[in-house]
């Protein structure tokens, strides 16, 4: 049984000009390891309608899961929501749900829900909504398909309402081992083990650092049991 | 008269399963800001044959140019160049000018150039040599396609060698201001002021410290004149 699949798309032109160094990529590449739905494939486009529609089409029709982030805040650059509800060809408008917890959520802080602040209740038709503990501003999930904020700490804590809800499969379990020969001598012997346990990933991760070259090298699969076979007959291999 | 584009293709399990944080994505934006190339979308990929020959075909024939970044070590998990090769159509196999290169470079180390190292010299029939200056093995230029290293020195190098040669555009001038306003009191007025300026493009980049809510607005355009005149604007609206 394989496991279920998964894609994430960054929207947002802040890091695509190398303003912003994005933070959710590698978050939501562990959180989703640990589940054991594979992620495949990360696209980051920038907040260009056409570009945003045509990447949550791709990739929702090709994995299990999508999840997005960025471009779901009250201004004018914001245009996920409504991307999303293009890509899906459903419509979308101020839902009177989202609406009651962002009324709610001001109304408690004294600010008022101005036009710009009822655009982040703007669901599209059909979506489940995904609660926001931080901001209010709720993300939603539209089928297979995740929209959360950009904002790191959001982002996290939207990941950590939606995950649960979903079939993982079996975890990637992994082991490490540094190697201190340089990638080139590792790498004839550590070819024929990848080809003797064709389920398992064998990584190699060369370092150098204080004139000794080395690479850490992971063995990851589900088989808690092959990827303890594999892992002793590398260790014999290259003995300290 | 428009940029240049550029996409940009991370290839490598490790960044996919959250074991490594990718560097490259946040260093080549702000190179190829700083030269005028407008970075437009980026893709990460795991170390699999098909899922790369895609990636290579789709971005270096939507963009002006391509820059990748892994995979070209001398372990079985280094697949690139292969890749990049049937990309492109064209044969792939250990060639001349970069074998001389290794050589020289183990032969000074006293390390033998086994079959493994000799991988790192499998160009595509066309390439030009990128140079390697921290460990010799060179990365290449495929058409409009830049084959670079992962490890982020090295990439780094090879993209100093590779920019210099490229036609840029007009710089992307930027500036920023930092409101102490929540978003959704700026967003009303941002987006006129978005729509007065259609030539640049305007963020708004929130942020909440010691209880204070905020954000920085960046107006980015490669008109100078025009920046300030909005950046002038978009001051006096929110005076401190």
């Amino acid at each position: 049984m394989t496991n279920p699949t998964a894609a994430m798309l960054v929207i947002g032109d802040e890091i695509l000009s190398g303003r912003t160094r994005d933070a959710n990529m590698h978050y939501l590449a562990g959180e989703l390891t640990k589940i054991g739905i594979d992620l495949k494939e990360v696209r980051v486009v920038s907040d260009d309608r056409d570009a945003i529609v045509d990447a949550v089409r791709a990739l929702s029709g090709a994995y299990d899961h999508l999840f997005t982030s960025g471009g779901i805040g009250p201004t004018h650059d914001d245009i996920t929501a409504d991307c999303v509800a293009a890509a899906f060809d459903v419509p979308i408008d101020v839902r009177d749900d989202a609406r009651a917890i962002l009324q709610a959520h001001y109304d408690k802080a004294g600010t008022d829900l101005n036009a710009a602040r009822l655009r982040m209740a703007r669901i599209p038709e059909g979506a489940m909504l995904i609660e926001n503990p931080i901001s209010a501003a709720p993300g939603f999930s539209m089928g297979n398909t995740h929209v959360m904020a950009g904002v790191p700490a959001i982002f996290q804590a939207m990941v950590a309402s939606v995950l649960p809800g979903l079939t993982g499969g079996a975890p990637l379990l992994s082991q490490t081992i540094r190697i201190n020969r340089s990638e080139g001598d590792i790498a004839g012997p550590l070819g024929a083990l990848a080809q003797q346990f064709p389920d398992l990933s064998i990584g190699s991760y060369p370092f150098q650092k204080d004139g000794i070259y080395g690479a850490n090298i992971v063995i990851r699969g589900t088989d808690g049991a092959q990827v303890d076979a594999a892992m002793t007959q590398l260790a014999g291999l290259f003995p300290e």
